[in-house]
């Protein structure tokens, strides 16, 4: 006879090959299952952790999220989230899918036929768009002016681009001219660009760009993660061939998933190829029959994650583009107003580049970054992000984002963080934030 | 002056640059937004489709999940879904993924510290370890019985592997012997095999295979996306080097992570490799840093996704691994006797292995593949799976996968499938299969 497990956790085998197992389950006391001899095909006896600590159950903290994304959930989204689960194939998950990739098109303001979710968040949104543009050797611009620049370049040179990487300082944009001129030398497939860089607050023009790209024969691929659905993302009027975003900015969804696009050009070189793209899981050759009409089976979606992003997008429609736009207008105007009284200034160099939902501000002289953050999350239950890259301990990233572009949000952020300031030895004039983000409220 | 949208959803733009916004949300009237000079900067005007239909909110049938995964999910799984999502780098969530590192090891019984959880599902955990593993030319065994091993191939073919395909008709298994003989001739670098293929309900017995594997200097790498949780996957005992699984099989959570575990010689292979690997968003040895004590910033984990994998790892572990492999198994020992009693026999070709928790059954001659799967859909929503491959149309897949794994379940579907026969004009004895699987039962 052997005895699996040990503790309170005892499985026994006899040689009449039937087995008892005595299990203690923490909850409901004492269970007694036995399996009669033929029913019971010989597992391998384990070693069962009896030191393993006993986990409390999920209970997170409320955050109200000002950080760089993930942004605040509506409850309607959350509770989309925990709807029943049903099969990867049932006609209910087929009309879902169906129904976001139509509120996509939507929030993209495309006709592309190939718009939907990816099954993973936006840095695989990326990686898909950059691995079944380019192959091996197929010359490539990534411009890179913060770290998501970057990250695509990394991506484009291990997907075996032949790459120019087109370099301007964090917080910087770049000019139609310095792209030309980028064209011109590296005669280029794809140039990527980031739309509204997260790791700068930058907000990169495009509609210039656009025609210098294509005039030239290349694609533009553009990552709007950032900006999708807190800034126009106008895929078809300005021409964008491939653009991929994250459920978890201003869409209001929880991460997880990764809207992208690919218009007529982009899939016709995709068409082109040839050799099959290193993703398997990414390969939108196979993923347009599952999106597609044939709804082929690829990979098992992950279905509650696309109930909340469905319902996230209803949220966004209701509420309509342009509303919502000139709402995340709105609060960055009053924000931005309210930390000026305080002596914070932007970090971004182009003034009419600020982005609306990404706030990235100095961090004044003396004052200890991670002591302020730390306050805000531990008092205020305030999440803010800090500097990415050479930006680190240098910016805050204030996020106003979806559900968390409110007034109410701003207010309380302002009055919190004179609170930190002071906490620091630096006491901004008393008041002076909110005072000033409530005038550019009454003013509209 | 500009107007943007049209129909309901209008925006004015004055020459004064001051914006007014007149909104019609459905669900509130009308809604006045207007902005001050200088607190807009000017969007682009953009046209809005009213024509798109108002799309009811996510309220999904609820069903009962017996086919190959998504399983049916236990209510606290989802109350965790919607729990409020916090930052990923939220103190909070940083325990909530420690916490799921520990239980997934208990899980997959090892003690490899890179036991975590890839932001996908199971496909992209399957991606992930062959471009970790695979530098192009690399040598390696891909075994082929069913789907998954197929694609297992196609995913390291693209990886630049130098690949031989080991291959077995669907429904049989590889023995130790071909397996030895196949490495000796290839000399390959990793050995990829399922455990349990979801497409053919065929289990893999591993422990020979892995001494054989080593003894060759070679790695295993190991499918287990339906066996983990529902039979012993012993990773450190067998020697298993790498293995990948979906969190929507026998875990009991909605699809959308992949659990993933590395042993040392693994990352020591991974260590020694002298390209990047393929995939930045797959790279371990950025994940490493992410998952690992370093918690560097990586990509956005899907936070209300590991909230749910949380507390499904906490069901299974409260269970008892030893009592939830006995619960798999008495349930498809049922399920066996009472289709045996109504004539359906199991596809795989060794009855020894026959997985518990996906019963792989040849349809009856003359009876309607997708005419039966809609009824039991439709009258008594039951997901069952069709066959797979060459398997489509002769074989039907039957889960029972964590919670799916119950009495009344298996009782329910014997009750309903007699119906459906019957439907089909090919009538059982009456009762036969509720009496058997009651026997058994009762014998137990």
């Amino acid at each position: 006879m052997f005895l699996w497990g040990k503790g309170s956790r005892k499985c026994e085998f006899s040689v009449s090959n039937s087995v008892t197992c005595f299990e203690r389950r923490r909850s409901v006391g004492i269970v007694l299952i036995s399996l009669a001899e033929n029913a019971f095909r010989p597992l391998t006896p384990i070693e069962v952790n009896d030191s393993l600590p006993s986990f409390p159950p999920i209970n997170p903290p409320v955050r109200i999220l000002m950080g760089p994304g993930p942004s605040d959930i509506h409850p309607s989204v959350s509770a989309a989230m925990a709807a029943p689960t049903v099969g990867h194939l049932d006609p209910y998950f087929l009309k879902v899918m169906d129904e976001v990739q139509t509120m996509l098109r939507e929030v993209f303001q495309t006709s592309n036929k190939m718009t939907m979710a990816i099954s993973g968040t936006g840095s695989a949104g990326m990686e898909c768009c950059v691995v079944n543009l380019i192959e091996p050797g197929d010359r490539m611009i990534a411009c890179q002016n913060g770290v998501f620049g970057g990250r695509m370049a990394d991506v484009a040179e291990r997907a075996g681009a032949d790459l120019l990487k087109l370099e301007r300082p964090f917080g910087e944009v770049f000019s139609v001219e310095e792209i030309a001129t980028a064209i011109e030398k590296h005669k280029p497939k794809v140039i990527g660009i980031v739309h509204a860089e997260t790791s700068t607050g930058a907000l990169q023009p495009l509609e210039e760009i656009s025609k210098v790209v294509h005039d030239a024969g290349a694609l533009l691929l553009v990552d709007c993660v950032t900006s999708l659905g807190g800034l126009p993302v106008e895929i078809d009027k300005i021409g964008i061939d491939a653009a991929y975003s994250g459920s978890q900015k201003c869409l209001g969804c929880p991460p997880g998933l990764s809207p992208v696009t690919f218009g007529p050009r982009a899939l016709e070189a995709m068409d082109a190829r040839t050799h099959k793209v290193a993703s398997w899981y990414l390969d939108i050759g196979m993923l347009r029959n599952y999106w597609g009409a044939d709804r082929a089976y690829h990979h098992t979606a992950p279905i509650n994650m696309n109930y909340g992003l469905h319902q996230a997008l209803r949220l966004v429609l209701e509420e309509g583009l342009v509303a919502r736009f000139a709402r995340h207008q709105l609060h960055h105007s009053a924000l931005k107003a309210g930390l000026a009284a305080m002596g914070i200034s932007y970090s971004v160099a182009d003034p009419n580049c600020s982005l609306p939902m990404l706030n990235s501000v100095w961090i004044p002289e003396g004052v200890d970054d991670v002591a302020v953050r730390k306050q805000l999350l531990n008092e205020f239950g305030i999440e803010i992000g800090g500097g990415l890259g050479p930006m680190k301990g240098k910016t805050w990233r204030i996020g106003l984002m979806g559900e968390a572009a409110s007034k109410s949000n701003v207010l309380l952020f302002l009055a919190a963080l004179e609170q930190c300031l002071a906490a620091q030895g630096k006491i901004p004039e008393p008041g002076a934030g909110v005072a000033s983000a409530n005038k550019r409220y009454l003013e509209t």
